[in-house]
């Protein structure tokens, strides 16, 4: 019989032990490994960050050499695997097409049948590396543009806008990308990184728990929300309105506002402040404050009206706007990054496994009912 | 700050309301919408019980019959679906395969963009149809043999059998498979409809929470339980060797037996009672009691030696075995039937949403810990 009612959604129920995150949402401090969020963004890189993600601790010189390198090694895509891209319509998202393309690439893996650690491992460097390269690959797909190799002398950051623009990024846009990208490289117990964890706690593989984490993240009160916020300053843009007017309008009519509040964190989102910071560095840079303008003023409408803060998809959005990156690639670059955590967090999973099987409380026909033979039904 | 430490794998945590599905674990009671499932696998048919699973109360005849016109009718596989099956390698397992047409799928449903109750229980209608299609073409492309067209008068379990061998079934091997499906339709937050749960609750499409809940049933904690009992079967068969003995030697050797225990039945699993009185009468039938009577013979050993009950995966093994059916479409068939409790728990779950994103118990570095740059690190 079940022995605990959890509150809905189970809010602060506590699921797993986990070593990877450690979050205390009233004080807005996030942490990867023990390490400051702010500590990483200033920092460190995306690749120094996953191998702390991976391993508990920071790696050495010749650790991180070695570990680049890996990573780097690891962008090939089978020729099937961007066959089966090409056959995809062109109306195709490219959430749809992630979810499916990852859902594929176990047919190729040569560890598919291997759910040991090591071979766990193997998989989270080649899912780490294809993530990034199907969401840059199908982008040139659909707009009838030619493949662009990897440049495996890049960084993560750097490859992956070099493979989706076709042209070197800026140092800029790399250190901006590279910085998003370590922002949202894990977040503890998620909706995506939960999936993932139920997933592969039936001792099912990697890429099953990867293809449904990506199907978490698709859903706008998760990693949708950022195309969400992009989509409000577009027509609030379209409109000419007042970003404040317009809000208040939405508020009026009880419609929700993507990119503010959440779950966990009661004050500012510790993500939220380099964004912003980011966003506002952007747009002066590129003489294109517009995004980054309209943003402020309705995180200080929301702030005060409302009482919530921006959280990470809220100014994810103008950032990637002024990096020129399309709108419904948001969701697609927050798994790029979050490839990190959800093999962290399923690699864990899996080293003290036990199935996760909650229970409902039942609310529905009494029992038993009884089974009335249909031609006695009314 | 979280508020309560649930026992490890949620258990006996209630995670949702749900008026689906009512087990009794300590009297080994198992009902869809307050029916017991023997009154069902007795009088009912998949049709009939996907339309009480769906709609909370038995179908009157108009209504059974419109119900079931309209499952048919949703035999369809879009051309550019099956390419995409056809471009798979033959090595691809069918529940890999699976997986990943379910998630294509999403690129050819017209309601892709449309997650309102109505266009979910449309899209349930195609997956359900679509699901059974999937497994039965894929077995006939891997093994090199034409696609058999659906036969839209056929009942669904007869069909998925027309279309797996192209021959029409028996009554026996079709009222068995239907059976079958009644059984495994629904079983309350089991992992693979709470991994769909997870998933839909952040307003993702519910091509996104089957594909993950195919990713979660794909374990052997789960599913693929069934697979691993016919495994065993055929080692102890290969090897002529006798079943208590065998299973005597890997008990010794610590080794797990499938299709025993079950996480929330203390009593046998009412499942297990349809199912082994099927492989038993089967057997008798065919001919072929041979794996009837070796798993009859090893239940035994394990109620005796473990206080372990045969659950739902235990006797499906050896009944799919004796109609005909290869091993690794035993999980799939297991899928075939769920997508009808999946389809369920989505539509209940968005009807009145919340986000499913529960806490972790830290237990890693302390936090801070310094974040020591490269050139320092030992």
């Amino acid at each position: 019989m079940p022995t605990a009612v959890a509150g809905k959604g189970l809010e602060g129920v506590v699921a797993a032990n986990s070593g990877i995150c450690w979050i205390d949402g009233e004080a807005g401090v996030l942490s990867y490994r023990g390490i400051d969020i702010h500590d990483l963004a200033e920092n460190s890189t995306f690749e120094e960050t996953t191998y702390l993600l991976w391993n508990g601790i920071l790696p050495n010189q010749l650790e991180l050499r070695e570990f680049t390198s890996q990573l780097a090694l690891a962008r090939e895509l089978d020729q099937r695997i961007i066959d089966l891209m090409r056959s995809f319509p062109p109306s195709a998202s490219p959430m749809e097409v992630l979810r499916t393309t990852v859902s594929a690439l176990s047919f190729y893996d040569a560890d598919e049948k291997d759910n040991s650690h090591d071979a766990n491992v193997r998989k989270a460097y080649n899912l780490t590396a294809q993530i990034a390269m199907i969401v840059a690959v199908y982008d040139r797909l659909r707009k009838g543009k030619e493949i662009v190799p990897p440049d495996r002398s890049l960084s993560h950051a750097a490859n992956f806008l070099w493979m989706l623009n076709g042209e070197k990024p800026s140092q800029t846009a790399t250190r901006t990308l590279d910085i998003a990208l370590v922002l949202h490289a894990d977040h503890e117990l998620n909706a995506s990184t939960f999936a993932a964890r139920v997933i592969a706690a039936t001792l099912s593989d990697i890429h099953s728990a990867i293809t449904g984490a990506i199907g978490a993240l698709k859903g706008p009160l998760h990693g949708g929300a950022n195309e969400g916020v992009m989509r409000l300053l577009l027509n609030i843009d379209k409109e000419g309105a007042d970003p404040v007017e317009y809000v208040k309008g939405m508020l009026a009519a009880r419609q929700k506002i993507s990119g503010f509040g959440h779950r966990v964190y009661k004050t500012e989102d510790p993500r939220a402040t380099h964004l912003r910071r980011m966003s506002e560095q952007l747009g002066r840079d590129s003489g294109k404050p517009k995004w980054f303008e309209m943003s402020r003023a309705i995180e200080l409408y929301i702030n005060e009206e409302k009482k919530l803060n921006a959280n990470v998809d809220f100014y994810s959005a103008s950032t990637y706007a002024t990096l020129g990156i399309d709108i419904d690639l948001y969701t697609p670059i927050f798994a790029v990054s979050r490839i990190a955590g959800w093999a962290a967090h399923v690699i864990e999973q899996l080293d003290d496994n036990r199935l996760i099987r909650p229970r409902a409380e039942y609310c529905g026909p009494i029992y038993p009912s009884p089974y009335i033979p249909v031609e006695e039904r009314p």
